[in-house]
This record gives structure tokens, C-alpha cells and sequence, in this order.
């Protein structure tokens, strides 16, 4: 095992991408947590080789992808593009490295598991390719408190609609927020066919629509009879870290004006009878779940409120009005934290203790 | 019948509510369609009496809602809050007007028809009590697409998620949006927990948070067992305008931030097998509906694009990927032309045809 002076003996960690949108937060939440890493090395493409970034609350240069790159790293999270995950973690694997890979690149593998670490920790040990996945941040801003929910009830059925954040579009969807923000601020506009798509003009930034004033309903790319792939991937996702390979599952994915943290609506059907008060008791015990459901004194979480945090937060829950086997929620968390870099260092983590 | 000089002989109309958000739109729409109607008479508040308004092309000036005000008046439009509806329908009812209401005060009443005139036209003339409701904008905005669905494969359950405009709540909404746009545009709010709730202070206006940089799941007042007001009428509506009395419906009402038009993703069950096919046939050729549908092409409707516009868009069409029997689809219209406005004129003027 590799290590620094002062940290010998722990595993190293690198972390690729360390520049992006996930990877900046990636950075907080090592300097956060438990300290179990020795070295830990920032790699992102060759435009960033060079830059220093703070982690740990030291200034760490950030060096070029390269095979070279992974010498005496032991755990390596990989927050780049799908295309570069897909060409290089496979480079890191045949060095020994154990990857940890947050795009969806392998999510739906056979060989790769897919882990949650509230829901299916046992799971990482499955790493035939030597590679672990990382679940969408749509799938992982709800899977923790439905994961809950299912261990009690059997869930046999869910109908979702996403409200995805500016950041699930990495951090162009959140300089392109801000800059459509900066157009329509103080105007009348939105009140017209259009007129905030032509003040907006091009500047669209990864959005196919203006996100300012608006709610896009696509997500992704185009998949087979009309559904997006951020729609297809919290189906397939949702399955796996369930284990529910043939689970109905509806899903919608819709942008909307919020920087970070995504929210969903979700009605799931269960296996027999529920009550709100057993929903309600198992998500206020579920570890990495908040329940925050007072309507009448203004309390349900909200993704202005939530982002920054780590838990997936509940609110809204009710029982169907004509299915007792079925509950409405509406569920929210962080994109960037547990909806990504949070769950990946907690996966890394899981592999840390597996290799100690 | 009463009636200006150049009308005499047409029926004679009230607008009460002449100066809110709908009133604005209803005079705009008033200008725009074919002109059945002798005098306009504009009514509000004693606070706005003598203010002077534009509708087909004259000024005309608001008068105070008192009894006399329906003197020779022959249809009267409601869009005034739901106490005030309550109070004052009655009595222009009790005067032979025929009163058509755009609150929630009789909606769900068994001897006040709520009518969609391209869904349930006929319904018009069971005004017993001489009032006829007009639906929520929320149930509006979907219930033309869904009715033309519902015609050919018969509904069984719906499950609704919306994404409702500020002007949902009135003008108040649409100033409080636009008050908050400013505070936020230029800044980095929406990266820490609870920093744009700090910036917006007490700028909430009509909604219990704020809706800039966010999404808040609750409209209306509470309702038993977690529901919100605005949730139950969706439900109770749809029920009552399709004559499905038993039909399951669970619906979550979000605000977003958007000025204007109604965005709902709908999971919506039929009798049997369905087909895309024959849905976007239908769709395409439904009276009040323009299908919108080409996502490979960047085509889905969105409320930026459809805001002012009279029909009810519909993109996103799928089949349930687990369910032949299931169709997903996303629907957008203007919450206060067809939402609200629109459909009360036109309910007007089947009352007018009626009264000839
Ligand atoms: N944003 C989210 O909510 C979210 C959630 C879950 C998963 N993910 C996934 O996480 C990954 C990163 O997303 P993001 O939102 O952080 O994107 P981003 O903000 O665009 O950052 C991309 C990162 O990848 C690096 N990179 C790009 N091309 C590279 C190359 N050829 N070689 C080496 N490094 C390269 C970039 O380095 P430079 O700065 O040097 O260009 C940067 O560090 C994606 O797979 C995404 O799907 C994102
Ligand atoms: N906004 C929507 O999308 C929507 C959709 C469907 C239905 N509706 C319903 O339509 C109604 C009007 O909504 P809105 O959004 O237009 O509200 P708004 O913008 O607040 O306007 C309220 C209107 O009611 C008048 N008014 C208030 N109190 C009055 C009183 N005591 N006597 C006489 N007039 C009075 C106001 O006159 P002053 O200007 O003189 O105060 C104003 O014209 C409500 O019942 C609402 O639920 C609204």
C-alpha cells in the first residue's frame, strides 16, 4: 500500500475528475469525514494538470490522467464523463486499483455492482471487474428511504417525477442557470409564447430549453419509445440495488430552476396494507433518512433547504386515498452530496474496511 | 335582455374580479373572441371602483360588487376569491343572472354543474342553482388531453404530479416570484442550506416558501390525513367533470418558479392494452389539444412556450414500460387562459347559446 509520511498503512485515494462539479464537493466531504486515507492524489484531464485545490486543508496539485497516474493507489473514484470512465477504469482495474466509478458507464454491468450502502452494502464485495458503481443522483436521492420502505412492505410498484436541479448537468447546468437568471431578473418576462427562449437565445448551455421561468420535461438522451435516458436509468438502477429485476417502474425526469439538490414525487405500491404511521415511523428510524412532514406547521423539505446536507430528506407522506397498499411522497436530497460524491466515498469506504 | 346601443339584443355580461390576475385575462380574451356579448360591465372591489379598464378596445369603469351591480345583466363571471363568490353568487343568482364561477366556493356542490366545454358540454344546463363552476386551474390543464384519452379506453387510475405556476396564486404570486428573481439573480445563493430562505426573508408573499431556486410541495390550505387543498380538488374534479365517482386518483401539487402555465406529468391507466399510436391519433386530433411530441427533435411543450396560448399541450407520450394498459404523458397549458379565464368564457357563451 502506498501512503504519505504521516498516514502510512492507510489505502491511497485517488480522485479523477476532481475538478468538476462532484469532484469539488467530493473534496469537501474527504475533508470532512474520517480521516482513512493516506495519500490522496487529484487527477482530472490535461487542461487541469497544474491547478492546486484544497482537501484535507492542504493544497494538492492536480496531475494529468494517465496509466501512470494510478501508481500506488489502491481506491480510485472516478467522477468524469461517462466516456472517460468507460476508457480508463477498466486501465486503473488491470493495475489493481479498486474503482469506484460515479458515471454511468457500468451502473447496468452484470459484473459490477451497483451499491447503496443503507441498502445493499454486502453487494461491493461482487467486484468481479475490480470496478463498483455508483447509482444515478435521481435513483440515489430517493433509493435510501425506498429502500427502507421496501424492507418492510415489499414494493411492487412506483410512479415517479423527478424535479432535477441545474448541477445534475454537471457545472455548466449551474453556470447556465445563473446566467438565464441574470437575463430575465427584473423583466416581465414569462408572461408570452417565448419570450423568455428568445432572451435566453442560445445560451442554453446543456439544456435543450431555457431552465429560467421554466420546467424542461427531458433529461439525458433519447432512448428507444420516447423515454430519456436519465428515465431508463432510474428504472434499471432501481431494480438492481433492490433486487427487484422486474419492479414496474414509471418514471419522469423534468429540469427545473434549483441549483442542487433534486426532488421527486413518488407513489409506490406495495405488497399489502400500509399505514402512514408505520411509513412514517420506519423512515424517522431509517439511517441516512430524515422525516420532515408537518404540512399543517409548514414542514416538508425543500431542495433550497436540504442542499448542502447528506441525508435524504421525506416529506408529504400519505396513503393513497384509493389503495392502502399505496404512499405518496415527496422526497429530496443532494445531487452533489448523497446524490453522488457522498455515496461514493461512502462505497470507498465500505472497500477501504474490505481491504484493511 | 339589457344591452348597449350597438349590441342591443345581445346578452348583457358582468366581469367580478374585473382587476385580479384572471380578470386581466379575461378582458384580453373578451377582445379577442367573437363578440356575442351587448355591455361588458366591470366589477371589483370598492377599492378599485372608478379605476378605468380596456375591453374591446373601449375603456370601460369598474364598478363596486353590490346587488345593484347585476342590473340587467344576464351572465356574470366570478374570478374572486372563494368567500366572496360564496357570498355574492347567490344573490346574482336570486336576480335571474347565470352566474359562472371561477372559485372553489361550488365546485364540488351536487346542483352546480362543473363544466370543460369540450369534455362535458351538456352539463351546462343541470344549473339549478343557477350557478355553473368552473374547474381549478391545476384539474385544467390536464382534464381536455385526459378526457379525449379517457372517451376512447376508458380511465381507470391516475397518478398526477404538477408543476404549478405562481400566478396560481394570483397576482400576489407573480410579484412575489418576480421580487424574489431579483434578490437572488446575481449572487450564488442555492449552494448552502437554507441561504435563499435567509435572502428572501420574509418576501414569501403567498406560498410558505420561498419559490425562487427552489420547488415547494404545497398549495392551498391542509386537508385531512396530509393532503393539501389543491391536491383534493384535482381529484374531486376530475371525478365529478368525467362521471367517474369511484376513480383512484393521487395527485402531488408542487409550486415552481414560473410565472405562468401549469405543467403535470400523468400516469394515467386505462381498461385495457393501449397504444401510442392510437393515443397521439387521438391527441392530435382532440378539439382545444395541440400534441407536441418529438423529443429526438427537441419538441415537448414547456410552460415558457405555451404561456398566452389557448389549448393544452401535450409532449412526453410513452407507454408504460411494465404496464400495456398505462400511459405516461407530460401536459402544459396556461393556468389563466384555458386554466381559468379561457374556459369560463367559454362555458359563457354555451350559457349565451342557451339563453337565445
Ligand atoms: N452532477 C451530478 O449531479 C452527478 C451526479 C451523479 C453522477 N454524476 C456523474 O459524475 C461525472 C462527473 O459529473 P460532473 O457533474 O462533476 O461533471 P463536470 O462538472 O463537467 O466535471 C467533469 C470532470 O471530468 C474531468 N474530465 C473531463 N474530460 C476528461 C478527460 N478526458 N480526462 C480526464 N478528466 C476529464 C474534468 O476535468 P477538467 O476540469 O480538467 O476538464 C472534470 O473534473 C459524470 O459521469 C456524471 O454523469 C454527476
Ligand atoms: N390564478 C389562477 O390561476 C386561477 C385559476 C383558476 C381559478 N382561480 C380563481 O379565480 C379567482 C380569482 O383569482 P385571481 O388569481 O385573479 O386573484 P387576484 O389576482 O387576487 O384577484 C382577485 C380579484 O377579486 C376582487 N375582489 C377581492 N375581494 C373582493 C371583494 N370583497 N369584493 C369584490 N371583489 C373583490 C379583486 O378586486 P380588487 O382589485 O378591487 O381587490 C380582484 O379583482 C379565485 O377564486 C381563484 O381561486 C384562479
Amino acid at each position: 500500500m502506498a501512503g504519505d509520511a504521516g498516514r502510512t498503512g492507510r489505502p491511497a485515494l485517488a480522485v479523477v475528475g476532481a475538478t468538476g462539479a462532484v469532484g469539488a464537493v467530493m473534496l469537501q466531504i474527504l475533508s470532512q469525514r474520517a480521516d482513512i486515507w493516506g495519500e490522496i492524489r487529484l487527477i482530472a484531464s490535461p487542461r487541469s494538470a497544474g491547478r492546486r485545490l484544497a482537501v484535507r486543508g492542504e493544497e494538492v496539485e492536480v496531475v494529468a490522467l494517465t496509466e501512470e497516474a494510478f501508481d500506488g493507489i489502491d481506491v480510485a473514484l472516478f467522477d468524469v464523463p461517462d466516456e472517460v470512465a468507460e476508457r480508463w477504469a477498466p486501465v486503473a482495474a488491470a493495475k489493481g486499483v479498486v474503482v469506484v466509478d460515479n458515471s454511468g458507464a457500468f451502473r447496468m454491468d452484470p459484473d459490477v455492482p451497483l451499491v447503496v450502502p443503507e441498502v445493499n452494502p454486502h453487494a461491493v464485495r461482487m467486484r468481479r471487474r475490480g470496478i463498483v458503481a455508483n447509482p444515478s443522483c435521481t435513483t440515489l436521492s430517493m433509493i435510501v428511504a425506498l429502500g427502507s420502505l421496501h424492507a418492510e412492505f415489499g414494493l411492487r410498484e412506483l410512479v415517479v417525477s423527478a424535479y432535477l436541479a441545474a448541477s445534475g448537468a454537471g457545472r455548466a447546468g449551474v453556470t447556465t442557470l445563473r446566467q438565464q437568471l441574470s437575463l430575465v431578473a427584473g423583466t416581465e418576462l414569462g408572461t408570452s409564447p417565448g419570450d423568455v427562449r428568445r432572451a435566453v437565445g442560445d445560451r442554453t448551455g446543456p439544456f435543450p430549453e431555457p431552465v429560467v421561468l421554466n420546467v424542461v420535461p427531458w433529461a439525458g438522451t433519447p432512448r428507444e419509445d420516447g423515454w430519456s435516458s436519465e428515465e431508463m436509468k432510474v428504472r434499471g438502477e432501481t431494480r438492481k440495488i433492490l433486487g427487484l429485476p422486474e419492479l414496474p417502474v414509471a418514471v419522469t425526469c423534468v429540469r427545473v430552476p434549483v441549483v442542487t439538490a433534486h426532488a421527486l414525487t413518488v407513489h409506490a405500491r406495495f405488497e399489502g396494507e400500509v399505514t402512514v404511521d408505520k411509513a412514517r415511523e420506519i423512515l424517522a428510524t431509517a439511517p441516512g433518512v430524515v422525516l420532515f412532514d408537518n404540512p399543517e406547521a409548514g414542514e416538508f423539505p425543500t431542495p433550497a433547504d436540504v442542499v448542502g446536507t447528506d441525508p435524504t430528506w421525506v416529506g408529504r407522506v400519505r396513503r393513497a386515498l384509493d389503495d392502502p397498499t399505496a404512499l405518496e411522497l415527496f422526497v429530496c436530497g443532494d445531487n452533489l452530496r448523497k446524490g453522488s460524491a457522498l455515496n461514493t466515498a461512502q462505497i470507498a469506504e465500505l472497500v477501504a474496511a474490505d481491504l484493511a
